[in-house]
């Protein structure tokens, strides 16, 4: 007889260890307690049921216990959750939720993988009422999308921007929705960036959704959900999806030890305090390779790997745990935003010296269909200029950028890596210098002192306290839009009107995507103007930033006309 | 007064080294010299003039002479060739084009950038004839696009089976033409194994192209070519894309030195032997990271880091030389394919101890819109498990997995590495296990032993031996085709028909993709069974892999019938 292992959790962590057990150790006997009626579902893809991109939510649910039966010989017991593990004994009091009876199991190993659970706060009245829903299993969203087709539903408030939000948030606009995203924070997906996350501002405005940042919902109501500022927003369904927390009654009633970020503490093999019991997934807490720092990373790729490493270990192969950067990727309408590594807001809550670049070059050869510029920020140790983190945001393949980016962060790479790295390059692919390859570029220039630059969100300040800009794209260019108070001096006449540019203050210099630019500072330098920086991210990064806050605010505007292109 | 710097060549190589030249010093006088009437001109865009893709043959033309002199101040002379190089006199001789005049420049620094040439065998009868055509620059596309207009050309041959002869055959064919790829190999994309290349193959047929493989062109006439077989085909343009040479005969009258591959030998800082004279690009060879030997490598991501490093030393800054590793990507009609590192072949004749895993999984969650099988194969050492190569191919993204991968090459990364490596993931972009991932796990569980896998190339051999070859799929799959003589035992039912599977005989298992015969095969061999092999590509790889030779050969089928999802 094989060892008896038990898993409590039946999606992405549970299933991938009792699958991973079962090829091991064909002899084991493998039970998979689940309290949904549903294992191994796809619950990143949840969101897609609202827009009907996954038309019928049966397609959501992958592996049925039947299947799991057959191809596995793993009994998956769905509706049955454990309601306590009593350590001593070895067993878990399972309860049966159809049938109300309660027993036990014993196990030699057991696996925890109970996942998270949406945040709802006590303290917003009205948050039990029946019009406010989350999303975090297929029945979840099949109630949801009961509930707004049966009622006619087609005003919504999304409450938390982060993934989960922003996605249903998108698929129910999609839907023909009237929908309202609204976020405490002043900015959505906190893997990026406050000036990176102007762009998916942006693109949420352009696609009709209300967004409402730096404010919270404090009461709701049966058509409205009524703000901490005093705004009310019309809302006959709430969808929360503020944040998860690491579901760890089991755990902590068992005596577990949980981890100062309120997650499950494991070791290297993902065991527990308890020599037999292990735990993976959202859970649980886990290392940072950057910060070197406990963290939570509820993914469903790192629960995959721990779920593997963790079957692993029950058979005695020993796993390799490099911790976790955090690798992610969203779609917003026509923007994707992937991300890896720290952001500059992680980097400096770690205490981590960095610098970054923001660059906006072409995703591709520009005269192949399709080319759009993509936004792209590099962050770097400095002095040092070890890789720690990017992120990527365009209509086109930013995923492939921050994928390398991640590979480089794992490996160590630096700057003077990244620059010689040889990237697949087609016109329609991308560029024969990829963005990767142009961002280590312009890092390595900054870092040896070969120019500065000054980042997109300081030219407002630039610009209310009159500081020479200089605008050297071409003039039918600036007279499409440009700074106020800027002078359109074009890169081609330059050096014939260097009586215009003063040696004696600072000259700040921006073209279109700072590529002219940074010809032009050059020029400068080498012509003994020693007081020249160039504006990174340059009209076009200046556009994305200041345009979301004109939508939003009373603010005079310091762009003439918005272009993005 | 600055340094004088002359540059032959105003392509990629050639542009580039003069632009950064120009960044660094303002003072330096630069003048760079090319041959034909435009300089800076997109080549990898070429192609894609004949289906219309770039409309006008002008958009290929990055800069013109007058924007190099008002943008960068450098002097760019087309229709210029220089035709001797003076060293002892470190001048040039330079020939008008148009006047015929000839004079002399004096350098101080000279960057030889000059290209390669197609290769027009002499051998084969009527290479002069007008219909014949190349495919180097804007002139060359124009001059074959208008020739096709003006005389109302269908039937096209295109002579070569590599990037340019295989993207003007599919741009010729998007044009509506009839056209015949005529390959002397008995694959095309050599940068692709010939397992791989199969998949291009099929959908170069698919797409009703007429691809001749092993053939070669002994003679063209006015309205067909004769092939070595003694086969016609009809064709009233030809263009020839078998290959190009470096174009080393300035570089040879001059005395330089010229390496084993026939491009010119350069150092480390692409210094020729001359201490003055640089050279980059197509015309030199350069060190492969891998192979620790010299190749060519001609590709514009490379001459252009290859043009900034000898730019850099003409002012004394180091830079590192990596070799190059080469990376590419290609679209066939649908399917995209990228390479890099080192193939089968190439590790071969390397004399590099390797072994591969070919697999074939989705590119992204199953339930999601244009989800696609990718093929994917990944080289790596053996039995260190050093990455050495990877080739995929697949209607979708492609380029990110071999970029994640050459990424990994130039860092040295281990299968032990890729394993653990954290990519983007959204059901939209990838897998939470993504494609790479999966080959590293799929490859160290061979490297340990846990089980053992036969390429689909050994699958014919299987056949016509009789070899006991289980289809574990499901009973509705297989009917819908499959290997004959293979037995239909679906994993689902694999534990209650052992008695149907022999111990003392080998035991071939596939199913459509290699996941369920994987876990077939660890279950056999955990219940005894010692002679069970795993075939790698499944299904969807013998498909690919059998189809092409069906398509031109007469032998008998060994699968019922294809598919290909």
């Amino acid at each position: 007889m094989g060892k008896r292992i038990l898993v409590i959790g039946g999606v992405a962590g549970g299933a991938s260890a009792a699958a991973r057990a079962r090829r091991i150790d064909e002899s084991a006997e493998i039970i998979m307690f689940e309290r949904g009626p549903h294992v191994s579902f796809s619950n990143c893809a949840l969101p897609y049921h609202l827009s009907g991109m996954v038309e019928n939510s049966e397609e959501l649910v992958l592996m049925s216990p039947e299947k799991f039966k057959k191809q596995y010989n793993i009994e998956a017991r769905v509706n049955s959750e454990v309601i306590k593990i009593k350590r001593e004994e070895k067993k878990v009091v399972v309860k049966d939720l159809i049938s109300g009876e309660i027993y036990e199991e014993a196990y030699d190993k057991l696996v925890l993988s109970p996942g998270a659970n949406p945040i709802l706060p006590r303290s917003i009245e009205g948050i039990d009422s029946e019009h406010v829903f989350t999303v975090r299993n297929v029945v979840d969203i099949e109630k949801l999308k009961n509930y707004i087709v049966k009622n006619n539903i087609e005003d919504i408030a999304v409450v938390g921007g982060g993934f989960i939000g922003v996605e249903v948030a998108e698929n129910l606009r999609l839907a023909g929705k009237n929908v309202s995203l609204i976020e405490a924070q002043n900015q959505i997906m906190s893997p990026f960036d406050y000036d990176m996350a102007q762009i998916f501002h942006k693109e949420m405005l352009d696609n009709g959704i209300n967004l409402i940042l730096s404010d919270a919902v404090q009461k709701i109501n049966k058509d409205s959900v009524e703000l901490q500022s005093g705004r009310k927003v019309a809302a006959k369904a709430v969808v929360m999806a503020i944040g998860v927390v690491p579901e760890t009654t089991l755990a902590k009633d068992a005596g577990l030890e949980i981890g100062e970020t309120g997650g499950i503490k494991v070791d290297h093999n993902y065991l527990t305090s308890d020599k037999d019991i292990y735990a993976v997934g959202d859970a649980i807490e886990v290392y940072h390779r950057l910060t070197h720092k406990a963290t939570r990373l509820p993914l469903a790729g790192p629960a995959q790997r721990q779920a593997r490493a963790a079957a692993d270990h029950i058979y005695n192969t020993p796993h390799r745990n490099n911790g976790v950067i955090g690798s992610s990727v969203v779609q917003i309408f026509e923007m994707s935003g992937a991300s890896t590594g720290l952001n500059e807001k992680a980097a400096k809550a770690a205490g981590i010296s960095y610098d970054f670049v923001y660059i906006i070059p072409g995703d591709k050869v520009g005269l192949m269909p399709e080319a759009n510029p993509i936004h792209f920020k590099l962050i770097y140790e400095y002095p040092t200029g070890k890789i720690l983190g990017a992120q990527a945001i365009g209509k086109g393949n930013v995923d492939k950028r921050i994928d390398v980016i991640a590979a480089m962060i794992l490996m160590g790479a630096t700057l003077e890596d990244l620059k010689e790295l040889e990237l697949c390059y087609a016109p329609l692919f991308g560029t024969a210098k990829d963005v990767v390859n142009h961002a280590a570029l312009v890092a390595l220039n900054i870092l040896n002192g070969k120019f500065r630059q000054v980042p997109v969100s300081k030219v407002r300040e630039l610009v209310e306290n009159n500081a020479f800009i200089i605008d050297v794209r071409e003039k039918d260019e600036y007279e499409e839009g440009h700074l106020i108070n800027s002078i359109n001096i074009p890169l081609s006449e330059l050096r014939d009107r260097l009586d215009e540019i003063p040696k004696d203050r600072p000259v700040y210099l921006h073209c279109r995507s700072s590529q002219r630019s940074y010809n032009a500072v050059m020029a400068l330098q080498n012509m003994g103007y020693n007081n020249v920086w160039n504006i990174s991210g340059s009209y076009l990064g200046i556009c994305c930033y200041e345009y979301f806050q004109d939508q939003v605010t009373e603010r005079e505007k310091i762009v003439t006309e918005y272009n993005f292109n």
